[in-house]
């Protein structure tokens, strides 16, 4: 496999999808400040604007592409619904989790309260159905779907904070239906725009769907073993008693004394613990073992679309494909 | 004016037509529930079926009729939409206002927390736009614009929130985005959705708009002047400092001595001072000027839909504008 750059500002071709989207979004809410809504344009554009990544959009985009997409201006409505219903559901969770930074800046939460945060959130989930309503109904029954998912899975994992009896089919319930599902979704959602057969649309929903799984497991794994560098302070998971999969496959894997502690430390964690959480982590194995699911997925994923014949767009794809694991190498 | 019967379940025709949609919220919640959303089904029930009067659908299902519409199921679930949106934001409200009890059931967030009462407003959101985006662009994009300002109006509100400088527009401005945006909106797809010319669309818009704002004003005034029997308790939006029509009128009319006792009545409100507040608008002639409000938006709301010929359908949506003030009568 080619060397992959560290950084996704370094993928030089893929900065000019990532112009679009910003721009399109810039427009977006230049139109509804023009229509008066002015207070909840500049609570959304704090997150909205403030830096995302921007990677499930792109990701609709050059998807578009790689299926002989030829107008970009279909498809960038679409890309940009995704893109703004997930930046809702991240307002309404750092309410929930008591969030103090999102994307390097202070939540809307923390600023302004949670009954701003909220209603910041429901208006952009409107305008995100908005720009989906545009599309046929088979699309925005899929959006409507994945959404609906979303919510259980989000109603599933507080059920499940705290709870070191969780198994790995429940971890994988909720990830697939709040991180994994709407990549599934958007990919698919660009097939059926593009008109493609209901094999090639099950193909892009498996391929979102793998490239999810390991984008959430990767998200997992840096929150024990990610550089601090990256701006995003570690451990955040364990204080909030989320169960993710590097510490459910500690617990199933340790016995004894070493078993003890770990259920120990997480059980009243504080941040300086977080070495000994990982030291822990990593003799019981789950440190790699994640490792090799991320590739796992990240194989299948690409699997998926082996029949899709090279061009150039396909090539960005997997490019984005393999800076989802980048993010910890 | 024919005498009107107090009470919604005497209006005998309109009982099916509450049918219907009662029908069609129990099937969607059904399905749901076999897509696996058990929990997520089972909380929005507790608000959705716990006896809404649901007037907002049936007004849109008549309103269908007087237009000739003749397919009912082409527009149930539109109205059901508008509906479940409804739901969803009063849902929301009762996490930001703090509210206990809700269509005379303890509210989810009282029971479950405000977390898993945001996730199910949020579901009712997305149930609501995957029914809603069924429908034309034109009846997407104008749900869109009206959930956005509903979003708008209701920052707009909080500001307001003990503020007794609020001016009568800007009360307007919140009751129209919040209340009545919605009722205009909801006729207005109707209208779309039967094909009718722009002009009658522009008409049944204002008839909505104008119904809905006598339907928010009576709902003021029966906060100071309702029948404890309703099952509704008074005084709960002086409580929450909701600065409604009748407290901001006689805030305005009144002088000196009663002004300043209003003030601090209002500023320091219990529930046991709801009598001399009550006294103090009645003579500050405020209730009395509420009531010829709510009589004017009905009458320009008939007048709206003047042209439009007698039917049986048309007497119905008529008789529905009646009962919106037979409520407090």
């Amino acid at each position: 496999m080619a060397p992959i750059s560290k950084n996704i500002r370094n993928l030089r071709h893929l900065k000019d999808y990532k112009s679009k989207i910003d721009d399109f979004l810039q427009n977006l809410m230049l139109e509804a400040r023009g229509e008066g809504h002015g207070e909840v344009v500049d609570l959304s554009e704090h997150i909205l604007m403030a830096g995302g990544k921007r990677i499930r959009p792109m990701l609709l985009l050059l998807t578009y592409e790689m299926l002989k997409g030829e107008n970009m201006e279909e498809v960038l409505p679409l890309a940009t619904a995704y893109e703004i219903i997930h930046t809702a559901t991240l307002i309404h969770d750092d309410i929930n989790d008591n969030s103090k930074i999102r994307r390097g800046v202070k939540t809307i939460h923390e600023i302004e309260g949670p009954v701003k945060a909220q209603i910041t959130g429901d208006w952009l989930f409107v305008i995100g159905f908005g720009l989906g309503g545009q599309y046929q109904k088979q699309i925005v029954d899929l959006m409507a779907e994945t959404c609906s998912k979303m919510a259980s899975a989000e109603l599933k994992q507080i059920e499940h904070i705290h709870n070191i009896s969780t198994t790995i089919d429940e971890y994988y319930n909720v990830i697939e239906g709040k991180t994994a599902g709407p990549f599934a979704s958007g990919c698919k959602a660009v097939a059926i725009l593009t008109g493609q057969s209901e094999e090639v649309q099950e193909a892009l929903y498996n391929f979102g769907m793998q490239l999810g799984l390991a984008f959430q497991l990767v998200d997992d794994l840096l929150d024990v073993i990610g550089d601090d560098r990256l701006g995003k302070p570690r451990g955040l998971d364990i204080l909030e008693g989320k169960m993710t999969l590097p510490l459910l496959l500690g617990i199933k894997n340790l016995k004894n004394e070493n078993k003890k502690e770990l259920l120990d430390l997480i059980s009243k964690f504080h941040l300086h613990d977080l070495k000994k959480v990982l030291h822990l982590l990593k003799i019981s194995g789950s440190i790699d073992y994640c490792r090799t699911l991320v590739n796992e997925h990240l194989n299948s994923a690409i699997r998926e679309i082996d029949f899709i014949e090279d061009n150039q767009a396909k090539r960005m794809v997997l490019e984005l494909a393999h800076y989802v694991r980048s993010r910890y190498d």
